[in-house]
């Protein structure tokens, strides 16, 4: 069984002083870690049965695209200012460092749609807290948020008590 | 068979005038067709008998990562300057519009890796220029580039004409 923490890279004081940045690129450019941590990720998300994936720009992108692909559901990203080239609704919203405003097409998601939030890793809880407002102003519900990581002692998955919430690796902060 | 043009919306003048954008938005969010979109990729990357898969930032993730978990592979991210937390090698390349910065990791590749580098289009080429120079920094071998979209008058492959290149979806500029 690997064990997918020998994967996560800690930079202290990245990409500010003071935070412990967790670097996902030795797992994912290893296949069997980044395979193993898709499987995981997919066999939670699954008990939660959505029917589309969401996921913020750029590394909710590199775990909930081939999550999307594993499950069989389309994906929708949720994109900064300037890229998305139809119509959007658009979310400001605090970032663990510094503040970010989050866009998504106005037609990508219905009524009745099951979401999942996809990304790579859960902080303060400020993106996610800002794309479940999104996808609810589309009338969608979401019925679950899947992380590769959480930063426990940020409790940002008190942001969204009422969303089952799951992550693969837990760290302090 | 589906067809998957029918999920690629033309906008014209984004970002700028005189662009003609092609957003795969509808694309991804479709469950067959995305689906259908990676296993074409596949089947033509397979044939380059890769061992690594490399996408640039960000919407070369979204067809980078399926493709190398579908192959078994591992994935490296080319990012923008700031991103990425350990030392890196970097080259500065033009745009179709405006100029940018590309990095990567200096452990990302080694000598003798065989890689594939994805993105979900192929416009003036000086993207891929780039990221084909990053890689050959750092002693990796390019065996061959896999886009969803060619903008074929655009002749961005002529760029690297050494280099096998496969488009699935063709388009004049």
């Amino acid at each position: 069984m690997i064990n997918l923490k020998d994967y996560i890279a800690i930079i202290e004081d990245f990409p500010v002083k003071g935070i412990s940045f967790k670097d996902i690129t030795p797992l994912i450019g290893d296949k069997e870690a980044f395979k193993a941590s898709i499987e995981e990720m997919a066999a939670v998300a699954k008990q939660l049965n959505p029917n589309v994936v969401v996921g913020p720009e750029s590394r909710g992108f590199i775990f909930g695209c081939p999550l999307a692909i594993k499950m069989g559901l389309g994906f929708v990203p949720i994109r900064k200012p300037g890229k998305l080239p139809r119509k959007t609704v658009e979310k400001k919203y605090d970032l663990e460092y510094g503040s970010n405003t989050l866009c998504m097409h106005s037609d990508a998601l219905k009524k009745g749609d099951k979401v999942i939030i996809v990304d790579d890793l859960l902080a303060t809880g400020g993106t996610i807290k800002a794309a479940i407002d999104l996808i609810r102003e589309l009338g969608a519900e979401v019925v679950g948020c899947v992380f590769l990581i959480e930063l426990t002692e940020l409790k940002g998955r008190d942001l969204f008590k009422d969303i089952p919430t799951y992550s693969i690796l837990q760290y302090p902060y």
